[in-house]
């Protein structure tokens, strides 16, 4: 990847959705983003949105009878798309948020017929994920065999926490066989990072909370730039209350569903994960803005228990940094629900966060009033860049 | 009751032990401790120490070809000296801890037929222990059918929490049919709520911590000497690591034991109350002493995962309560393992807490400095007296 005139294209695939960055290289191998967008209801009615950084659309486009069309289709579909629209750059190389690095792959890597098979091992520990990002790399492979793809792992940023925040307390062979506190939103908590240091560098060598709520939720709590512990554990469904899983959770209960009630583990991992959080509790939505604007208990009862067990983990990772200086909202309801953002810093005002009403109404980058011991901000996430990053970074070893 | 001399047995009825309190009524029906201890190694070498409060042993025992004795064996021999040790007085109750209560029993509850059949149906709920509480009960009906019993719920003082704190974020139905957090060691809590009303009540009426760490151990957010939360959840698995339970676990490892390590829903029961905790961490022991005394490197990490996760923890009660103004040691490790009291207070100087070191090591009432923002105490428990206290209330109406 000497010559100039390249292009990366950031990829994050999901199970109905893949979203996706495109960005061209400039002459120190920066990746400069030219396009980004998302395609939903894979499956069902696909549809397909890309725009610019500022907003300018430059596709829109859905399939309402395309329920037949797979990743593959529409993969074919973007990658044509996106030969021309980077042009007189080419694509040089793919890179792919993959959820679970497991202990072994700590940094990116470059995908390998070897590396791809060790990642389906994985599978299991985030079922949701994990085999959509590897159907896309594998989809890539067939698509395009001679391009480079780099693997980046939503675990690897906790790779370096203190031995003692990755244990659980079960017998020490199976802790020693894999059976851990991993952690997950890497690569949000990554950017986050990276960013912080470039608009708040003194906030960033502090103790700092990072909440990533959006569908999926988990807090990192971040020392100096580095995860010390985040809520999520061994897999996906730990720590917060989430959209649709349950976050933490008894295993008491798990047990008591299968022993006393008679669920198949089977059906307790597909309540625990599709029909639990948000859904569950509610019985409505998983969508924290139709549950705002719904006027029954049961909405409301789901919202004050997100953001309880969001103070009260907030309050779990405050005592792993031992006191906070920061507070930075992100994802999907972190970045839009300011009355989530409210309720969350109203319950730790006691750690010294003042909220700044109006700021918080706007969904300006400091929320906190100036007086405020702890800065509270929000901040938004960019996996795909962090992606991006990464894969030119091992590419060019730069 | 409205005759004088009277008396009343507390007892609290494990699989391998049984620990009891004797208590004289006096004029006014207070409950004035006479005798008190424990059954040990039952069914493999029973023995048993009887002693008063000052430490006058009156009777010490063991049956070294005794693996054949019944708790029912033990009670009865135990009755026969309670008779003999009251008189002039009389035995006119028993009173039991019950360690789950269910969604139905929210305060002590006399002993019926229909009651009994009503707890067992909660045994799963709590396996390692309320089926031995129950046995206690039915030994009991069988050996002095017209003495009135008592039962005692650990999840009684949990009761009145808000409705927030009881919710895992699970389907509403599972809730209402009662799959919800309930909480336990009770007793011990509100033994600790009304003794610190009693000799603090500046720092009763306020935010307290307590945190009851024994093989057992949970913690207590109690705001003016009511639970407001608490670690365990909804069984005695959830929560803070313990002897030989795994505490707070990703839901995930369940699932991941079953559908990956072909481990039975039973076989991984048996590994979370049985093999897991300080016990499966080490592979040493169960025992804090024990691996207080162990030089390896496994016996230290078991020590450390205990005080990080007490501390976390007690920094999500922290936030529960917005704040903290004590800390209340108590139980088999609280009471007596100053290290592990100095570790978890290390970790909380963040929150205003200042040891005074000397204190800590001689077990002082009052272990932090007068400076200290937090007061951090050590209180010994006494469930068997909160259990006296019960009955008689109870059957007197007083």
């Amino acid at each position: 990847m000497s010559e100039p005139a390249k292009a990366v294209v950031s990829l994050n695939s999901g199970s109905s959705s893949i979203k996706f960055g495109v960005y061209r290289l400039d002459a120190e191998h920066r990746p400069i983003h030219s396009a980004g967008g998302k395609f939903e209801k894979i499956g069902i009615a696909p549809s397909l949105r890309i725009a610019t950084d500022t907003g300018e659309v430059l596709l829109e486009k859905s399939w309402s009878d395309g329920a037949g069309l797979t990743h593959a289709d529409l993969l074919d579909f973007l990658f044509d798309w996106a030969h021309d629209h980077v042009e007189p750059h080419s694509i040089a190389a793919i890179g792919h948020r993959v959820v679970h690095g497991g202990t072994r792959f700590v940094t990116p890597q470059r995908v390998t017929p070897d590396l791809l098979d060790e990642l389906e091992t994985l599978a299991p520990l985030a079922p949701l994920h994990q085999p959509h990002n590897l159907v896309a790399i594998r989809t890539l492979q067939r698509l395009a065999p001679d391009l480079p793809q780099v693997a980046c792992f939503d675990t690897a940023f906790h790779h370096a926490r203190p031995e003692v925040a990755t244990r659980m307390a079960i017998p020490r062979e199976l802790h020693a066989s894999g059976i851990r506190r991993y952690g997950f939103h890497g690569l949000s908590y990554e950017y986050i990072a990276r960013k912080l240091a470039q608009i708040d560098p003194v906030l960033a060598s502090g103790r700092v909370i990072a909440a990533h709520l959006g569908n999926g939720a988990s807090l990192c709590a971040m020392l100096g730039g580095r995860s010390v512990d985040t809520t999520m554990g061994f897999t996906a469904l730990d720590g917060l209350m989430m959209g649709t899983r349950c976050g933490q959770l008894d295993p008491g209960v798990v047990l008591h569903l299968q022993r006393q009630m008679g669920y198949s583990a089977e059906a307790v991992e597909a309540m625990l994960y599709k029909h639990s959080g948000l859904l569950g509790v509610s019985g409505i939505s998983s969508d924290m803005r139709v549950l705002e604007a719904d006027p029954s208990a049961a909405a409301k009862e789901a919202i004050e228990l997100f953001t309880y067990r969001a103070a009260r983990e907030a309050g779990a990772l405050a005592a792993c940094l031992e006191g906070l200086d920061g507070l930075v909202f992100t994802a999907g309801i972190g970045e839009n629900a300011p009355a989530v953002r409210q309720a969350i810093c109203q319950r730790l005002a006691w750690l010294g966060i003042t909220l700044d009403e109006a700021a918080n109404a706007a969904g300006a980058p400091v929320i906190s009033t100036p007086e405020s011991r702890v800065t509270v901000r929000v901040l938004p996430t960019d996996e795909e860049r962090m992606i991006a990053l990464h894969t030119v970074r091992l590419l060019t070893g730069a």
